[in-house]
């Protein structure tokens, strides 16, 4: 009895020491959450993707404030591929890799990080060329990414 | 042809005017883009109540950072519910009011957004009492624009 006890505490520990698995409250929210943020990070990078192409004209503020919510949604999706999240009920192009492979899969999450930052500051200089610049390397990141840990 | 070419260029002016509408490239992804932020900022104002209402230890640090992601989010949704959006195919459970009533929405809208920056505000105070003060009235605007605004 006293052993059972300890380790229900023990894993009340585990469950808020790792915040991965601790902070959704099923596997299938966690894939409602990386899709969720990777979507909108995806329309925001859009809407850059359509100035440097010059589908849209060049808006510097809209520049900058889609590079504001790029780099900030960058930040999250993250945590929703935690342990567990690969038995989600739910529709997923994650690969096994992204669990099987995590030290490579959180490198590309740390590459494209550092690249939104980079195309965030770029496109505060309010100078389309530099957001030109870094919108290759960014585009890439995501790209490397998708090839190596989402199904077609 | 005169006509059809200023008909197109007016119409072109207009997408790009017209930023709700012109902002996605069908209506199902504006619907896509609403629900994502809308659920990433559930997910960590959730995270706040879990803090506020004891079901996990207070810390002010993932607090403040909940908050400014559930600040920042809260400005995201909005565009989501643009003209034309209430006839995408996606399952939604936004009420037509949301469209016939656009100004009582907005005022809604706006609100949560107050709320948010006031609750960040409270959860850069580190002081557990200040973050309560703050939870229910965020909670509150959550709700009262559900109860308006969204189907069962």
């Amino acid at each position: 009895m006293k052993i059972a006890a300890s380790l229900a505490a023990a894993a009340a520990i585990l469950a808020i020491a790792s915040p991965a698995s601790a902070q959704f409250a099923k596997p299938e929210d966690a894939v409602k959450y990386r899709q969720g943020s990777l979507f909108v990070m995806a329309q925001h990078f859009g809407r850059i993707g359509a100035m440097v192409n010059g589908r849209v004209p060049y808006d510097a503020k809209a520049a900058a404030d889609n590079a504001e919510v790029v780099a900030d949604m960058a930040k999250l999706p993250w945590t929703g591929f935690g342990p567990g999240t690969d038995k989600a009920s739910s529709p997923t192009r994650a690969k096994p890799e992204v669990w099987s492979e995590q030290i490579k899969f959180k490198d590309h999450a740390d590459k494209m990080q550092g690249e939104t930052q980079k195309l965030l500051a770029a496109a505060k200089t309010n100078n389309l060329d530099n957001l030109k610049a870094a919108f290759g390397p960014t585009a890439n990141s995501c790209k490397a990414c998708h090839d190596a840990f989402r199904k077609e």
